[in-house]
């Protein structure tokens, strides 16, 4: 009997969908899940197609020709070491092991790490675009031995979504934990695209009575231009649709207004802290999912809490929209400039040489926050790939210079309306930052001196001092 | 030959002060340090003293009376680790080590573990005051076994400074790494006091062209009310010192604006990330903090970043100043909010029982944040030990009310002229955010479901829903 060219575990609908695909490119698949039923189902409703059902992890293996490509598409954490733990004596020299689970980046280098010494290839994948995106054509971010993407990339490329100029959306990100971090980072802007979204939306409801209908309009129309997104796209899909349950709203209306996380946002956050990058903009975004789960606690103050003078905008509405729609591109760019500021530090740290173009080319389709924008970024590491921070390419350095008027009133009338917009005000404040020549630190290093001796540089000559600040030194 | 009440290992300048202030109470001290000239000549320097130097780890536990009580002022980490291991050997049960390092949080807990399972008791505190505060009376926050802590109360109590009402800026914090997590939070919170302070010095700076001079005599004068604080009178202090090297300058002119950090700011919001808690002013302040230290970075992006429009401001300064000084004391209970709100669902996630109340107190002196103000939220939690939310006391809602228009003017001022405010802009968010009674975290909601199937709840019944977005649905 023939082997399989390929071997998926965990049958979880990402699981699922992924195989699938593999499997439509022309390969054939052995698949394993713990609960064979769930196999034997998947293989019942695709009888058509080349799939493998195994019911022990030894069959599983057994059925797959060698060097093995095993993708494991099983909960992050624990679930992955345990399901590692159980396919490794069955394995031989040279196998690769792929976990395209949404698993912290740390964990990836251990495992890349401690596999090595068995001789077992290990690649850690960033798999976006959700269900539909694995079973269509996800961007993935593979990591980990190159010499190991070599056997998987012709496969990786045929799966992946594919680019308008029909590149596919993958590329080789660098060792261990590479891919996983920069799905990370991925997922962190995605946090950040998403609240910049809902302040836009939240702007044009509360100041300017927005109905739902005229957003989605607003959404559909952004699309068009600079903004042309998925998320921008699927907002205004969503502002259309009406509720499901049998009222009359629209469904937005009757959605509780407290997010949930998966925890790969706040992931982002944390790495940038370690890294010492400042990382408001998505970090912001987190926050405000947190704060938005007080549901409770929100209603309860906003009974109490003391509100601005009620604030009427009597310009024009149309230009206002279109300030929100320069504040929304604007903060993004400062989102990405952060976005990335982070993953140049990581590189560095990591010892990663990460391909920061072509990290931007293959999220231009298939992942959640594709969008045309990208090629901008692709644009501007091609013409510089040391580009200190994305806001220094010629291109960014003149949207930002044509919008930063517009988001600053966006946030000064946000402010005095009483509208909380955490992104983009967190926005202005970086540019406002990263363009200031000075900045008063100066102040937080004398006062470190004062109080704990942690001495200063000064800013006419090299070395470091310490002033006497008490009588008795 | 009698057995000294103490011992002390580590004698650079924290443990040195710490071993001056515990003799100067009355008790005999025992000292060691890795390089015993240092030991020798800090006994030598004070003769008169009831201070005994010892010169091996073995020597120095001997000479110690049992149940002894030891405290480890070394490095935090391994250094931390390696000098417990070398004590361990020669303790007996029911000693008590106390670790008044800067130590983070989670290895406090697991040392506590570890060694209690040898029968050893294990104090993590926290020590703040710097230097001076170290000899002349720190705030420490102790936490561990609690039966341990009152064999070292008597000690802590007489060394610890004392508040205006002559209590002593200690308490039992709660177990193992209770102490340690309170003063994280405490440095997160100086943190935030420090930017906030250095943000309106730039605005006085920059918008109204006030001199260090005049600047100085403003932060006097804020000392004198409600913001009365340490850090406040130290701003006042530092702004009237001149260039020590012979230039003609105010030292704060000659300071390079790049700020250090030691880690524990970082921690607080990583810690808060982690429990699901927003704390945005701090981790701004945090990230304000690395945005400085790009200095060369900066210094080339204000060449090419494009500002708004020159700002004049052509209202009353003495106005503005007012507006200012309201701005930084909202700003200051928001930061304050956050922080306890952290310490809120620390104490639920590690059981810790935290009494927020005496937390507030033991803060009034000695330590770096020390200000009038602490009182108020002593106050507060004694009237409602449950409150959500420090904003919803009786007085802060009184302050907050009358000061959210003068920081809602301050901002918006602020993004316009091209002077960045971090803090001043998270803390109205924070504050327009946590009284919206709805927030538009539903439409992240309804994206999360579309792209992810993640589910939503509803605002008008139970239950976890999806819509079916898509045709094949």
């Amino acid at each position: 009997m023939s082997k399989q060219q390929f071997g998926v575990v965990g049958m979880a609908v990402m699981g699922k969908n992924l195989a699938l695909n593999i499997e439509s490119c022309g390969y054939s698949v052995a698949l394993y899940n713990r609960t064979g039923s769930k196999t034997e189902a998947i293989v019942a409703e695709h009888p058509e197609r080349n799939l493998k059902a195994t019911f022990s992890i030894e069959e599983f293996v057994q059925a797959i020709e060698t060097p093995r490509r095993i993708m494991l598409m099983v909960q992050a954490g624990p679930a992955t070491d345990a399901t590692i733990q159980s396919l490794l004596p069955h394995l031989d020299k040279g196998d690769v092991l792929i976990d395209g689970g949404n698993t912290f980046f740390k964990d990836t280098i251990r495992r890349n790490e401690q596999l090595a010494n068995s001789g077992i290839n290990f690649i850690g994948t960033g798999v976006s675009g959700g269900e539909k995106g694995a079973l269509e054509g996800p961007s993935m971010m593979p990591g980990g031995q190159k010499e190991a993407y070599d056997l998987v990339a012709p496969i990786f490329e045929q799966i992946a979504a594919k680019a308008e100029d029909g590149e596919p959306c993958v590329t080789y990100i660098g060792a261990n934990g590479a891919g996983h971090y920069v799905k990370m980072v991925h997922n962190g802007i995605e946090y950040g695209d998403m609240q910049l979204i809902a302040e836009s939306y939240d702007l044009m409801h509360r100041l300017l009575g927005l109905s739902v209908d005229e957003m989605a309009e607003v959404f559909a129309e952004w699309n068009k231009g600079e903004l042309d997104s998925y998320l921008i796209e699927i907002t205004a899909d969503i502002l259309t649709r009406k509720d499901d349950e049998g009222t009359d709203h629209a469904i937005v209306d009757v959605i509780k207004d407290a997010a949930g996380n998966k925890g790969t946002g706040k992931w982002t956050s944390q790495s940038a802290l370690d890294l010492g990058v400042p990382l408001p903009l998505i970090t912001e975004s987190v926050f405000a999912r947190f704060i938005s789960a007080y549901k409770e606690e929100r209603v309860a103050a906003s009974k109490v809490l003391t509100g601005p003078a009620p604030y009427k905008y009597d310009g024009d509405k149309k230009e206002l929209i279109e300030k929100i729609r320069e504040a929304l591109y604007f903060s993004k760019i400062m989102s990405y400039a952060q976005g990335f500021s982070e993953l140049r530090a990581a590189s560095k740290e990591f010892g990663w040489s990460l391909p920061f173009g072509e990290i931007a080319k293959i999220w231009r389709a298939g992942c959640i926050i594709r969008a045309g924008f990208l090629q901008k970024i692709t644009d501007a590491y091609e013409k510089d790939p040391d580009l200190a921070n994305l806001m220094l390419d010629s291109y960014f350095q003149e949207v930002t210079a044509k919008y930063q008027q517009a988001v600053r009133e966006v946030v000064a009338i946000a402010v005095q309306a009483g509208v909380p917009v955490p992104t983009f005000s967190s926005a202005i404040t970086y540019y406002d930052s990263y363009r200031a020549e000075r900045l008063p630190a100066n102040l937080i290093q004398a006062q470190r001196d004062y109080f704990g001796a942690h001495t200063y540089e000064r800013t006419d000559k090299e070395g470091t001092y310490h002033y006497s600040w008490y009588d008795e030194e």
